[in-house]
């Protein structure tokens, strides 16, 4: 429960700080490659992790002595808030350093892409970024990934946002009002999965011709559903082999990890059970069976082809990874547009996609049938069912307050991207695209585009919106409530 | 309370039979204007008359016997819908026998533009029909009007759809959970004043230089907030002094009617407590000063002209009438964005308006601000306040599914008219119009350009997509839903 007590900043910076550490620490992972490859990128690295862990550590034992055994729900808006905008802030600077990324705007752009998962680029030649730094580049993304997975399993559902709350009964984990500094049980297995998944990924990839290098950021945009590429083409001139591994480890990343979790214990009756997952896959075999269909009848390309474009674009922005093969605006006209609105889906709760979830969209769709049946029997109460339960009338009002808080900031964040000079579709198509945290988007941030010609306010409001989508909204609102701030 | 009898269809008919009888007789009053303009369409009118009265009357009096005191819910959903689509259909009729539109989708399609108060135009050359004609395609808005007026405040209310029932408490009108047959008393009272209002604005008009025939024409396009003009480029080539009267009686279409009532009761007090109207006028007044600003700041167009026709095209989107004195996608790119955002907005609840009603967007926005507040203060109950008073969560809940149902099929709308081959902004502009019941919309269905050149199938669909907007969607779709028809 709420406590009427001071925020506790100290608490907060020290959180941050313990962070900024291990930030810092992330850094130098980067360097081996850096040396591999005889690029002096390593030295921007190691001055930049230097400096970051140096500015946690001065903060963490400054602050040390603020020990807490539980953490105000005020203090966790803010720590989760203020940890992906740190973070970001002191990521910048290997692509400073290096001179991969001169401006600073352009750099905060692209390691607030890469933390919150989105993977829109200001880079217009990846493969002239030395590989020590598009390591970082693609190495935010999984950290990302990381933050992601503890927030929605252990934090996000204690402080009441986030589809992942209407498992949290069946999860081991959290169920205490408030949060505990350690970080749980549920969410270490579920890293544990992610690191073996990314892993897998990896030598798959390798044994389909890339190096160590290309696969592992590879690995970390797939299974993050980040998007960053190592190539200018993105994933397009790779064989179909890795185009396929791509997309099933896309949809692995896109599927709630406690459903992995289960199923690696044998629990497969489980996995199926779910609803949402059965919705998920249904969702991307009718879009790709249907656009697959359309794009064969047109004659020019031929089949498997065009299975397989439509299939990883289907995955790529449902899942919101944004990885490209296949430029869909060249599609016809009402294909573009699915693509377009398959960008408001989103992964699955639990999972490391972005967006408004699989699980949102199928409670949403149940409710506005049974509104119908509820204005026949108007004396019954008609429940909505999942997983066969009934879902609980709160949820249902969180669920429609969330969609109808996520078009408001669409529409928001289109006409203000607008009034800073781009066209409707553009507008309407990067803000789409940052707040499902996905990358590309329609018109000129389309799949085979990229955001550098965004003017540096719009990135500043790109940054923000991608923020917004990857801490499902409230988590970054909540702060700008006057009574968040009121004693 | 429902009952779980069968459907009386007799009863239906019987009802709509005795609505078409009113259709016929009203489709005679265009035959003075043909004779006095010495066209052949009297006679188009003559034989449309006696025919839908005909019928009318065979059907009335076969079923005269199937008498009732109170008809169930479930016919008046089938009452509803089928009195716009029957009325739409014998509508139909003087375009056909004039030969003013030879096809009957065509003609079908602007018939149901008409009833639904929407205004979208399949007619390139409008001055080229007969005048007769054009009389009774006014009519079909002024009649629409009237129909929308009854159904706002005495029979959606008794369904549970609809803003209006927030105000039921407020008004004397029906407190029963049944039909009665018998208009209200409120809804006469409210058809007074809409007629004392069209004669207003036809007298005012006139001594703007209209004549009869102009005025009363404009008149009906305004009071229903319908949008048909007798003129090709509809208001643009009338006098400023003619335009501000039709956005001053714009204005008043799109307030709710009862505050008219207060009004003229001199409760002058309850118009200016009532917090949608505020936030109606509150709204024209922003949007007004801010693309006021926008456009004088480009300095190619003087002041007066600026502000009057963004006035006229802010009022007309926001009222859903639809009427144009300037072609607002000329506007720098964010000035139409806004204007196409007002499209969602729509007029006020018990007005003649259409779209979403300020009242919900109201009361959506309130909620947002208040989920905020919930999940600081999470024991506490934060209800949203309308007029001073909690708003039940129920209606709040209701508001939201709208919501949600509105933006579906806003969205496979727009999918529907791409797939038949219109680009996506006329896709989505032509959906938005005709939900809104605007009329002009964005694209190739812009304020000056026409509804000729979209195809057969796609007419049928905005068709449909009109009477969902205008009967506040459930009362369509919940014939669509099994449970409707069970027993």
């Amino acid at each position: 429960m709420f406590k009427n007590a001071d925020i506790n900043f100290k608490l907060v910076l020290k959180i941050i700080g313990f962070l900024l550490m291990i930030e810092g620490f992330f850094m130098f992972l980067g360097i081996p490659f850096s040396l591999y490859y005889h690029e002096t990128s390593y030295l921007a690295l190691l001055y930049s992790g230097l400096i970051t862990s140096a500015v946690g550590a001065t903060l963490f034992i400054a602050l040390r002595k603020y020990t807490s055994n539980i953490i105000g729900k005020r203090e966790g808006y803010l720590i989760v808030t203020f940890t992906w905008i740190t973070t970001s802030f002191f990521g910048t600077l290997p692509f400073l350093f290096s001179g991969a990324i001169p401006g600073f705007t352009n750099a905060f752009f692209e390691t607030m892409s890469g933390f919150t998962t989105t993977g829109a680029t200001i880079l217009s030649d990846i493969e002239a970024v030395p590989k020590g730094i598009l390591f970082w580049r693609s190495l935010t993304h999984w950290i990302g990934g990381m933050g992601i997975i503890v927030l929605s399993v252990a934090i996000l559902p204690v402080l009441g946002i986030g589809g992942m709350q209407l498992f949290v009964a069946e999860m081991p984990g959290p169920t205490h009002d408030k949060l505990h500094p350690r970080i749980t049980h549920t969410a270490k297995r579920l890293w544990a999965i992610y690191v073996l998944l990314t892993f897998a990924e990896t030598i798959m990839l390798m044994t389909g011709g890339m190096n160590l290098f290309d696969g592992l950021c590879h690995a970390f945009g797939t299974m993050a559903t980040g998007g960053f590429s190592t190539q200018n083409d993105s994933i397009a001139g790779y064989s179909s082999y890795i185009q396929y591994i791509i997309i099933f480890f896309m949809i692995l990343a896109g599927t709630n990890f406690t459903l992995h979790y289960f199923a690696l214990q044998g629990r497969l009756r489980k996995v199926w059970d779910n609803e949402e997952y059965r919705n998920y896959l249904a969702l991307i075999g009718l879009a790709t069976i249907a656009i697959t269909i359309a794009i064969t009848s047109l004659g020019t390309v031929e089949m498997e082809k065009a299975f397989r474009d439509t299939l990883f674009t289907v995955v790529s922005i449902i899942t919101t990874t944004g990885f490209v093969t296949d430029n869909y605006l060249l599609w016809p006209g009402t294909l573009w547009l699915i693509i377009f609105l398959l960008m408001f889906v989103g992964g699955s709760a639990g999972s490391t996609g972005g967006g408004m979830k699989v699980i949102r969209q199928l409670l949403l769709l149940k409710n506005s049938g049974q509104e119908l049946k509820r204005l026949i029997h108007r004396q019954a109460v008609i429940p909505v069912k999942l997983n066969k339960k009934s879902v609980d009338g709160d949820i249902i009002y969180k669920v429609m307050a969330f969609f109808l808080i996520y078009i408001l900031i669409f529409v928001f964040g289109t006409l203000i991207m607008s009034a800073l000079g781009l066209d409707f579709e553009s507008a309407a198509g990067s803000v789409a695209a940052s707040l499902g945290n996905i990358g590309p988007g329609i018109g000129s941030v389309g799949p085979i585009e990229n955001y550098s010609h965004i003017p540096l306010a719009g990135q500043w409001v790109l940054s923000f919106i991608m923020l917004l989508g990857r801490l499902e909204l409230f988590t970054v609102l909540i702060i700008f409530a006057p009574a968040f701030w009121k004693k």
